[in-house]
């Protein structure tokens, strides 16, 4: 994945100097998906990832990253999306990155997924959660410092205007994470501890915005969560995530738990994960994900992805795919 | 052209490794084109090829291709196009290749045109057919493998749903080709010979879809072609193609009939081609193409066009242009 | 910034091949901007530059740019756009360029602005002007030639038709540039004469075409500017710019005077730029720039800008920014 930039490392030692750079990486997908509401049908998708990088006088590591997405459909994809951009400075003090980047409590939280298929049967089912941001317009500013087995974050979302329905009166968002990791008899520990306070333009499911039909436009919310990933020598491991979403008066609560489990085995990886979102007074998702994962090497991953519910449609609108999954 | 990826292969047996990678080439054109249809006007393109490829532990080579096109006119290119997605798989089994690619007949049969020109005049004129797919929307799953002087293809372009006017409910177009190259007295011979068969929903001249107007939505068609060229070694070089187009009876049988002549001696390239389409119980409209490129090394090629039609309109719309066709 | 340049030079006298190639660099902006119209916001940007370059045979130069510009908000930057496209070849006859670069008047031309600012409040208050083009599509045919301490160039932008309110009837800009630089008593002296003449779509300010709103398609303007810059030892820099429009009746006739004012030592720039449009016997907007920058090496800058006035509103409307501006 890593291989223009490993290039010019190489280069550079052979150069004799360090030297801001622009490394190019990608990946791309072949195969079929199908289920309850698409055809069977081929998928094939790209990105393209730019990653730069370099190193100030005084030994301040500084970059940035931006990506090119065409993962939609083949008419989809003639029309290049940008993403992931995000500006970043390290050092001594820790790291500050703004963009489209997580923030402090999705930072913190370790997701239930594992693995990859190619058109996402792992984290797109509709009792998943990846404890994401998008208050408003995903313009993160996180700050992290690690120490020893710990870390930190501090993060804001702010509501600068920009977004379409934004009046720029909401309040900031607000978050604070921490992390930290153990071995324990032969078993890596990890937890993760969130917090994010604030208001937000969306309350959403499946990327449908709710707020929208009840006439609301900004609703406050504190976000609580809590994670924590056992990785046994045996290949087993296990995620366990809460969260919980208080909002004020205008919306029920949302609450949200999760838990995978993996087991790894030479190149073979399977995972199923399972979720349920509850929203207080009313109503609950629950389904799960299923993923089969073979390494053939040099990047290439045959890859099987099963989800049971992908519509919070009643009944379950199932969905599949099975293909490779390559890194360049 | 592949100067990256002559780059990285010069740093991978440097640091010993063989790597996925991500090569970038480009093209660009400059130059002045005009005729019957636009003013006089200068000309400038770009073409931006991400080129990915790796190879797994068994050694399989997998590879994927997106290119990112701003070839029209200055605003125009303010928009860049992503082009030609492709992902593929090959080994001994053969090659599987999904995406923005030829179909198993447009794969076999060899096109007239030669050599290049800054606004394509060798391609574009009204009676030149490049053998097409477009049946549904360009996703073309191909499966080749050679053996010997012999190559074959299949192919399926699928009625996915996604396109714009499909109810997805179209017959898949299934392709079957075929190709066979020979020497015979210093004459390099290759044959080509296509046959695809099912449902589409365009049956189109210069991008006007026809079924539109008359309120058709899927046609059934089988198509049928042939090629054969033959490349001299006194730098003469012909190339014949013919394929017919069998409707059901909503809409009126196509032919096709294409001719191609050039002539290489050092770094001149001169050519010609006629093409014919004949509209079954209606009309025909024939055009020719001439080019001539003078290669100036480097990747760089002094480029002249003409085309004799550019329009279904009555009469002849002529084009012509003049520049550099550049390739990095 | 030209890193990936130098690894592939290094590279090729590795090989001992001289060869077309596509060179990748990319800029990226972190920090905070506000002012009177907008909220105090966080702000990051990326831009990825593809340099490509070639020789022909007979020692021509030629090559390629094209730049992805994601500079907006957070999701501006989503949906890239395509800038900077030109195409190039020169030798001992010159260098001709064609595409969005700088007519002769602008080539010839200092402008006053030094330095950086993450929101660009050196050269977009109201006041400044940039010499620019944009008369129909920003599609410039440039020849320059140089000869010892002299540089000349001729331009053309030709009325096309292919921009939206263009009808193809208005008359080429044409334009003529000198450049002339000497050292006088240690100081760095370089003066600059630009004259165009033609006819335009555009009668504009800040971005909005008055022609739309008086109704008139074209104008014939004529158009000559003078600049001089000295630059002396001690660090000190000064720049002076005056340009002046003469239209035709339907218009008032513009005039602009800018000067610019820059003090470096070590790693610290400091600038001052003012403006003032003169509007013939109706009105006249002036207005400054200040810029602090800080170069950290590598490619990182700390930049602080203030723009006095960047709205043609009555009173004025300031903007500042403070951040980083990284190139890889």
């Amino acid at each position: 994945m890593k291989k223009l930039l490993l290039a010019s490392t190489a280069l550079i030692g052979f150069a004799g100097v360090a030297a801001a750079e622009v490394a190019i990486e990608g990946t791309a997908e072949m195969g079929f998906t199908g289920g309850d509401l698409k055809e069977t049908q081929f998928h094939n998708s790209y990105t393209i990832n730019f990653k730069m990088s370099g190193e100030t006088d005084t030994g301040l590591s500084f970059g940035a990253t931006y990506r090119l997405d065409a993962d939609g459909s083949s008419e989809e994809n003639q029309n290049p999306v940008g993403d992931n951009g995000t500006v970043w400075i390290s050092g001594a003090f820790g790291k500050l990155t703004l963009g489209d980047t997580d923030g402090a409590l999705d930072w913190a939280l370790t997701e239930t997924a594992m693995g990859t298929a190619i058109t996402d049967e792992g984290t797109t089912h509709v009792g998943y959660s990846g404890n994401g941001d998008n208050y408003y317009d995903d313009q993160v500013l996180r700050y992290e410092y690690a120490f020893g087995d710990f870390g930190v974050a501090l993060s804001v979302e702010q509501d600068d205007g920009n977004s379409a329905t934004s009046t720029g009166d909401g309040d900031p968002m607000i978050g604070l994470g921490g992390k930290y990791k153990a071995e324990l008899g032969g078993v890596d520990l990890s937890f993760g501890l969130g917090y994010q306070t604030g208001d937000t333009l969306r309350y959403a499911f499946q990327g449908v915005n709710f707020l929208d039909a009840i006439g609301v436009q900004y609703v406050s919310v504190d976000v609580l969560g809590v994670s924590a990933k056992a990785a046994m020598d045996n290949g087993f491991s296990a995620v366990v995530n809460y969260v919980t979403y208080d909002y004020g008066s205008s919306v029920p609560d949302l609450e949200h738990y999760g838990l995978g489990l993996g087991y790894e085995m030479g190149a073979l990886l399977v995972h199923a994960n399972w979720g349920k979102w509850e929203i207080e007074d009313f109503d609950s998702f629950d389904s799960f994900g299923l993923i089969a994962n073979y390494d053939l090497g040099g990047g290439a991953i045959l890859a099987a992805g099963y989800a049971s519910d992908v519509s919070t449609d009643d009944g379950d609108q199932d969905q599949f795919s099975l293909g490779l999954s390559l890194s360049f």
